[in-house]
């Protein structure tokens, strides 16, 4: 599937039958992405925590594994995961990421929960299947036991792009 | 009230009515805030997490909302974010923030606690009151179950400055 | 002993006793440490979250301090800076460090723990002995009910190198 599509992270959304979902609008405190020029031809991309939502409301809501199973979990990172790279695309052009330098991976977990990874994966796999070598990453994936909305996966990003 | 001082962080904080408290002191194993130059004109600049303290105590103590209620965790978060600006001062000068690039609250939570982005705001929105446009951020607002000292909230900045 | 090594960080690593462990091998969906050009003669590293591993099974499980005791957990972080080191080293070498900028401190706490600054100092003061002035950083600890394998203590860098 890469050979095809190398170096067009939308040719692979494309091949992934995945299409980028509207980036949530400007928040009045904080922004869903924040640009920062650090030199001529490169920039600091700073994405805000992104969780999952559909239509609205929480995909999933609550901890995982007794309330939100793993599976759910995975597929609510890879969620995630697909609102930042809409962020990105909104804030610099997926085609200008010149990589991924971290991923913060929050599960919210029962306390005896200890696979965060596996969910994380969901998330990183992802974007590494649409950015190849540019989305790997850095990645701190952690349980909490809360997050925003009760949705059970957040997930924020530092990137640096191109331009 | 931005008119009258867009480009000056400290006629704001003034108008704001609000006064910088002293930064805390280095610690022996960690700083409170960290500067790296990248490059001739640009630095990085990390602040530690910051928590609200008065007269070396907790300004509050418990999780919310039912040991902290959410107006005093508002309110905690905002004391947070001014000891952020205290730090930025000290290290580099408010005056030379070239931007906020991503800003990190974790709220002490009870486990269905999900109004994290609302404690949040009490940061961003001083630190935008503040720094105005400069003070712009990527956010990541998530609950945990225990934080150092006891305090409802602890506020991490990571922001570029000029010079 | 700093004078002896003040800029050798192999040398204060057999001063202080320690060998950097065999850094974990790269995990598919992401990197253990994530280097990225920011200049002609600097980089960013991301280091993933650390946790302490023996012979591939935690070297503490539990949550502190009722599980894993505060000096367990001491140990552990130093463990996991250790851990940091030696991906670091992997990376780009010890020596081309040029500064670290923020190490974030996740320690799996009881709902009523607050001495998160306690556990880190495990970690922080090993970076700061290992690498001088070069290892000072920014900070946040904070409590989590949950981390990955069931470890008590998880710890990611953001990093300066030269080169």
């Amino acid at each position: 599937m890469r050979a095809v599509s190398e170096d067009d992270p939308h040719a692979r959304l494309h091949e992934l039958g995945l299409e980028l979902p509207a980036p949530p609008g400007a928040v009045a405190a904080y922004v869903p992405a924040n640009v920062v020029q650090i030199s001529d031809a490169l920039k600091l991309v700073a994405v805000s925590g992104q969780v999952a939502l559909r239509d609205g409301r929480p995909l999933h809501e609550g901890r995982v594994p007794d309330q939100v199973s793993v599976a759910d979990a995975v597929d609510n990172a890879r969620a995630c995961a697909l609102n930042v790279l809409a962020q990105l695309e909104n804030a610099v052009g997926l085609g200008n990421i010149e990589q991924l330098l971290q991923v913060s991976v929050f599960v919210r977990s029962a306390d005896d929960f200890t696979a965060q990874s596996r969910v994380g994966d969901g998330a990183s796999d992802l974007l590494v299947a649409v950015l190849g070598d540019k989305g790997r990453h850095a990645r701190a994936a952690v349980g909490v036991n809360a997050l925003p909305l009760g949705v059970p996966v957040e997930v924020a990003v530092l990137a640096l792009a191109r331009g």
